[in-house]
């Protein structure tokens, strides 16, 4: 049984910055699970928390706990819990969803109509322990490295957009390599793309773009770019991951994109794009797909194969490693614009 | 053996208007068939080249016979042709793919990146005789009404909208009732979708977007019409048609699909469209997909078995009957505004 | 709340027949509901339960109430039940799935590895009341005819089959019209199949498969059978719905198919069945589907879309309604051979 | 211009040999290339239409050449052919569709009910020249070794069987290691398939199939072999792939095979087979899939881009390379049980 409070990094008032706070531990209904977090990744959702943007203010109500991307070992379970145990290695689908609405009965959970984020509208896992649902919970093979399954999470953004369609033999550009697009580029190599291509500003993700696996990363903003990956794709990618967000990179994606490709978009724009719909979608016959979140459980099926096989090398992108403490300056690493993951310990130093 | 000139009405100078002219029947390579002209109708594109705006300016080039939607009876075929005899009766696909670019490899000719099509590109059916290549022909089963068999073109871009993706048991908004909106209704009903509503501007459509089979035909600026489709839809329909090319009607119809939806895009905006990819597209996890004439031939496949087995009413569609003489009547009313479905008899009056 | 006991009609003893007993009414779980059974269906597994035969034996372990096709309302729910209510009219997915195994996590939860099914694992609806867990609850629209609502087992293993690949504008055989035939039968109608036969020994049920939209009942022992049906398929059927579990129309049927096409398979033999693997499977290019259950949840929505819309005409395949008391009436029934469904309503009698 | 004769292989009698004869290079049509064989690879069916099995006896019509695994370079062309040249490296699709039946409209021209094959039906590869439909022409990228090319047929085999359902992240059995078998096995492992298991009687097959990336090759008649399966894989593999075509091994396969599983069957059983379908298909969810020939022409893109990219490793399966006058040791050598491809130079020693 855990001590009765814990440590916790809260956003206890509407403006930037956080607070670390002693807590109660969450208290369990009969089907949640209590986690002791072994190690807790930043996302940049967390960054915006943090500072504070529009978005936040519209959706984050404090006090709350945040943090989302984790794992741990399970230290107590509701009465009703049957399929797990105390001591279970875990990460968990912070993504809850309410199970009655369309398109959870539609085999859609993961775009719930009630979502709700553990993190964001519960209290996350910036903090000694988190409180889950059982069904949420994802038990993760030992042969997984504990920082590995701290990003689960984000990995599954990943393994979800280009597991969304055919990769297997097909030509792949990658808009965007920030963290995601660094996995996805290392999840599309592991499962049997042709040629593989990312886009990108900034020179020193270009070159962890080749790390991960990447054929050629390009500058965007080289002239000739769109004829030139037209030509090394006879006529247009396959494939399109757009992971950046960013309205141009997406118009240039789809120029990229061959007649009859596939276009999976995960990266978030900040506002509304403008296409030209009839020449990069109608005429061109393209599928574009809006990506969110994971499929529940299919991407943490696959994603846990992969890793469990070995045939991610994803080590080229984490960084620091901090004590809950330190969260100042994890922070501040973050906001300088380095891309790679950084982990939290708050219940003691990695293994 | 024809006679060695025929009627057919051409784009002789790059300007509006169209000249009936008398011209040499087609000369046939050894994989191509002649057809005589039964019926044939009238598309929008052709009120475009008649009235000879931007897009016609910059792709046509006169001299050329114009018409791709037409039936007719096999007068003579090549000597490579063994599949078909003089006598059939036939409509064709009047996209003419290379079979050798990526998507036609890859099974989608209809996104060929080569392709021709005939009445713009090459000679079409505006004319007493009009050559096909062989593998384009479609045989007609003789159950099917010769003014049926004019409009299949259009009628296989209603099949391939509707069919892109699910259709029994969805709930259906199709956003413009012009004649293939109307006739996206029609097989939508046919193929067992649930509730079904239409968008339209124009009362007359909505009239006759019931009685294609829509449930409600709602005015698109009609004050909280979102929201009620929404509620009519548990949340957002399953499947958004949008068959209107119009960029308000495009937005609004992202806005009443639910989570998860499918938008299946194939009316043609004139510029381009700015969209909330954000909150219509990702977060939504929405499939969209732009669709291209006929999938080569599986929707001619399925639209010939609907018609074959009498599963859709079609007749609200069509309006008046011309000889190619009174081509200016047929285009001056189809300038007027009317929807429907004006046909041409080149070689005398119907059936 | 309810009285302390209520009738059931219970399996006391490893032998044929059953006994209508007095039994406590279930106690519920905090994630449980109790429904008032209005009405409930005799499926022939409750013939095999009846009868005792040897699957019987090896499943089902006395004493136990049966009874697993029903629509009731609600009278009581679990204390962490947050999406039902007292009052609502419900049916069930009596297949209850771990959540955990690989299929469950693979958006398959119909065939967990680890499923339990109340009626036959469990306390089943044969009783005035049942105890169901909340997620298994499927709400039904009040525009559904009670006697329909008691049938959505069923009916859902028809949808299940038809809906397992492109139906509209396909040709179709049915094998076999038992009650879930027929149901098929309405189904693939409503969902714009092109030509649909069926193929059925009973002439009375040939005649029923007529009623219910088949274009053509025929008898299997017909000569020549195989070839007229290629005939009038233009080389085969798109679609084989294998209702059966008869070994010779498993092989008629596959005969029946073309190159290409699909096999859904639902009826259940009773033993071993030889196949002609490389004509009627490998050469063919077949794609063969095992059916089991129902999609959880997208049959259970397509089938309420399809019902909600008055889109399936089921009355033909209803037969006699009896109190629970008139057990012996109602088995030996349905035990004389004839198709359709017999309801019991343990509440009393029907509105 | 060639001379006006060859050499070829031909099969002149109705009996076992072959003869190697001088016969007039093969006339051009409109549409067809005449191309210089480089390297022609012996397949299981050619040694049985040498072997003049019941099979052979019921389709081959003496005299004819046969074989129908090759490359070359293009000699020249039809007059109707445009998008090839003299000089082109190639290989073909030797399944020459219909273009005009049902399979072939519905986007499966694999499964043609008209198929014609070259080196079965006409006159094959074992030569010095061979007459191909052009649409049936397969350009090669340069980068493609000579021996790799001569292998495309099987190699397709092997692709289609794998890429037929999802194969990233599955958890895959391989029953049978022969030739195909064996190229499978890369394919998976490219295509980041989870656990790869191959079952095998042959212990040199089994460490053949290590070596082109099985985790483990089991022999199948190891006792308790499903058992083992089935734990190492979590309940049952995701997916089947079975290239062994025996009896045994199709039902074990089946029974290694997990709740929702694909099975994949591409071996060729000599006699009916006897399945357990309720509870290997029905009740398991199971989908089986017939495969046959090679996707026309998703999969040799497919295949194109794995090898382009050097994704597949074939070195292992290549043995003896002989010139045509040597057929007798060759065929030999493969009555003699060996695995491994085979290669014939009619046209002068490998580069």
């Amino acid at each position: 049984m855990p001590s009765a409070t814990m440590k916790a990094l809260r956003k206890t008032r509407p403006q930037s910055g956080a607070q670390l706070e002693s807590i109660s531990i969450p208290a369990l209904g009969p089907t949640d699970v209590l986690v002791r977090v072994r190690a807790a990744s930043i996302c940049g959702t967390d960054l915006h928390i943090y500072g504070w943007d529009r978005w936040s203010a519209s959706r984050i109500r404090p006090p709350m706990t945040f943090g989302h991307e984790f794992c741990g070992v399970i230290e107590t379970i509701g009465a009703e819990v049957v399929s797990l145990r105390p001591g279970d290695f875990v990460s968990a689908e912070m993504h809850v969803n309410c199970g009655y609405c369309r398109p959870c009965r539609m085999g859609q959970p993961h775009v719930c109509q009630n979502l709700k984020i553990i993190g964001i509208d519960a209290d996350g896992c910036f903090a000694e322990f988190v409180r889950i649902p059982a069904r949420n919970i994802w038990k993760i093979d030992p042969a997984i490295p504990e920082h590995y399954a701290a990003i689960l999470d984000p990995l599954g953004n990943a393994v979800h957009t280009v597991t969304a369609g055919e990769i297997a033999g097909q030509n792949v550009v990658v808009t965007g390599a920030g963290p995601i697009g660094l996995m996805a580029i290392a999840v599309a190599r592991a499962c049997g793309c042709a040629l593989l291509l990312a886009t990108e500003v900034n020179p020193h993700r270009r070159e962890l773009a080749k790390r991960m696996g990447a054929d050629e990363a390009l500058d965007p903003a080289q002239p000739g770019i769109i004829e030139r990956v037209r030509a090394m794709t006879d006529g247009g990618a396959d494939v399109l991951l757009e992971m950046s967000g960013n309205p141009a990179a997406i118009r240039q994606g789809f120029q990229m994109l061959r007649q009859g490709g596939r276009a999976s978009l995960l990266g978030i724009p900040k506002d509304e794009v403008t296409l030209d719909l009839v020449n990069d979608v109608i005429f061109k016959g393209a599928t574009v797909q809006g990506i969110y979140g994971r499929r529940m459980f299919e991407t943490w099926v696959h994603m846990t194969e992969l890793l469990r096989h070995s045939r991610l090398n994803l080590e080229p992108l984490f960084r620091e490693r901090f004590p809950l403490e330190k969260f100042e300056t994890a922070f501040s690493l973050l906001e300088s614009g380095q891309a790679g993951k950084v982990l939290f310990y708050p219940n003691g130093a990695p293994k």
